[in-house]
């Protein structure tokens, strides 16, 4: 999508050196826009480790970017135990990123079965690492496609009305390689030019909604206003939000939507006040075997120290300040799970389903016969 | 209610100088606790304008004693028409505090009907700053002697497992003169032995949950962990929340109650997952007019500056830092309203109702016949 104006992605090739990957240092975001330099695996692997980059799919892009600079520079007499290696070594910095081990085997397997010498193997890498991107950015961009038709709808509605639209976290562009999930139908939209309004959560305690997604809308010049994570509920109370579309982490293929802490308070408004709730994820993200997500979806607790403190500018330098008693401890649960039946429905790349087994399998009718489906 | 080991109340006239009175200065709060003397009328004006002292109880206690203060200062051949220009001054600080406005119209009322010199006069606006500064901590204290029996219940079904309370915003001792409304049952409940833990939400965006609830139940030795307000769902889905208790701002005599926004998202994640959740007030904060409090309510929307910056401490001094992009605009409803369906009951100073007219006025039968009821 557009920073000032131009397009980019969240990584590519540098444009005069093709041995140099490019990503947007996302540390740095909202304040400063920073383009960073990853010239060796272990840039790559910090980058993830450090989230100079994050997001599901960006992280599988740049794992399999990461694999292209180490097939440059592995060693001819041992090729494949190198990058075996250094694809272990990228597979730790998250151990929990599914996309991140995936990507890690795809290349692995696309180096080891073509034929040839080693500036073959690395033209494949090079050529697999696209072929990710690419999928990603594909991905989310008929997400959009499909989305854009519920945003439609109700500006049809609405006669023209700006439609207010509700989102939770990060699932934009920034988190993928272009266009983003949750995102993906809004960029739609207003590329169609529907008249629209992004109501922002600031989704502590990271404030992703705040410093992310407010970043990405701003950028690409999308209405929009960031709000604490309190007030969703009094908004759609008085008619405020058209519609609520997330993210989504992992989501069961019974319909259990695991987003980012917060989400499912956003859901049970959302049903109280007969609000469409969405979640929008690529089909990577369906778990085909787990059943009920609430009682089974295991939940990272992260340090509370994101809790109690909390970055942001001042006087021009990013400071961190705490905001609790010294000594008052904190909780800090990263992620909370949505029960199907508060979910209106799922935006997958191949079409909107219901939350339910049945909907899902419609869509994904190859995944039927797998272990406890 | 305890800090460091001593007890105190939010506001008090001075051990040794008797014109002045003394008030913890919120503003400095968790970080640095501060006594502030206030001698004029002025200075308890500015105290309220500038939120050293908030909270309903303790801005009309303040406005008690603020009238005692201008009482002390005003000249004897036009003391009521002073005292009465000095009312107006305070009733300006917090034109919707309703406490405030009642506290000036008692002292004015009280010091007119004293006969005797200014003496006698000044006096009696000394009992009766003393007087609302004293009944207001009884009817809280009360409220806690109602209110422990939910916990006690629990803790009993419980087999004297801890009793996890989840409670949203400051309605503790520090909006009030002591104890606090919906802190009350806690203090009670920890006070007879109970073993209770409270989870606190941090209260985005002025973090009063983060900053002063933490706080005071960490002076007074309670068990208590800080949470972000998207968590409080997730809890509840596991069985981690046992009772919520929430302070309210105003609640229809219908039982609907308006508290800090966010109030509203815990309601339904309790409806959601039968946790008792409870409203703690005194009878003061009652609106015997209002039927439908989320239609009727008027919601204050304050500066989106709260939102978009947080104060914290960094190196030693309070810092104020920018969290989202700097042209993200951002809105910030202060307040929400939960309709009584979801409210499990009120717990007041007469004791514990249901949230419906007919419950209310059972415990306040004085009301009944009033407009519209």
């Amino acid at each position: 999508m557009n920073v000032d104006g131009k397009h980019y992605r969240t990584i590519w090739i540098k444009e005069d050196n093709p041995h140099v990957v490019q990503v947007i240092d996302q540390r740095h975001l909202p304040h400063k826009f920073v383009i960073e330099d990853l010239a060796t695996l272990d840039d790559v692997a910090w980058a993830i480790k450090d989230m100079h980059v994050r997001g599901a799919g960006l992280i599988g892009a740049a794992a399999g970017y990461g694999m292209y600079l180490a097939a440059l520079r592995a060693a001819s007499e041992s090729f494949m135990e190198a990058l075996a290696a250094d694809g272990e070594k990228l597979k730790q910095t998250r151990p929990t990123a599914v996309n991140l081990a995936w990507a890690v085997e795809r290349q692995l397997q696309a180096i080891a079965a073509v034929e040839g010498d080693i500036d073959v193997r690395i033209q494949t890498a090079l050529e697999t690492a696209k072929a990710i991107a690419d999928e990603d950015a594909d991905f989310c961009r008929r997400i959009g496609e499909h989305g854009v038709a519920i945003v439609e709808e109700i500006s049809r509605s609405r006669k023209g009305e700006t439609v207010n639209i509700l989102t939770h976290c990060n699932a934009g562009w920034l988190a993928f390689v272009d266009y983003g999930s949750a995102t993906a139908p809004i960029y739609a939209a207003h590329d169609r030019g529907i008249k629209i309004h992004v109501w922002v959560d600031e989704t502590r305690p990271r404030n992703q909604g705040a410093r992310l997604t407010a970043w990405e809308l701003a950028q690409h010049g999308i209405p929009h206003t960031v709000i604490a994570d309190n007030v969703g509920g009094h908004l759609m109370q008085h008619g405020l939000v058209d519609l609520v579309i997330v993210g989504s982490d992992r989501t069961t293929y019974t319909g259990d939507v695991g987003n980012k802490v917060g989400t499912y308070l956003k859901a049970l408004a959302a049903a109280d006040n007969k609000v469409p709730f969405y979640a929008a994820l690529p089909s990577s993200t369906f778990d085909w075997v787990m059943r009920d997500g609430v009682k089974e979806m295991p939940i990272e607790q992260r340090d509370g120290e994101e809790v109690r403190c909390i970055e942001g500018l001042h006087d021009g330098e990013i400071k961190r300040v705490l905001l609790t008693p010294a000594k008052s401890p904190a909780a800090n649960y990263a992620f909370d799970v949505t029960p199907a039946r508060l979910v209106t429905g799922l935006i997958t790349e191949r079409g909107i389903c219901e939350a339910s087994a049945q909907s899902v399998l419609g869509l994904y009718p190859e995944k039927r016969g797998l272990r406890g489906i």
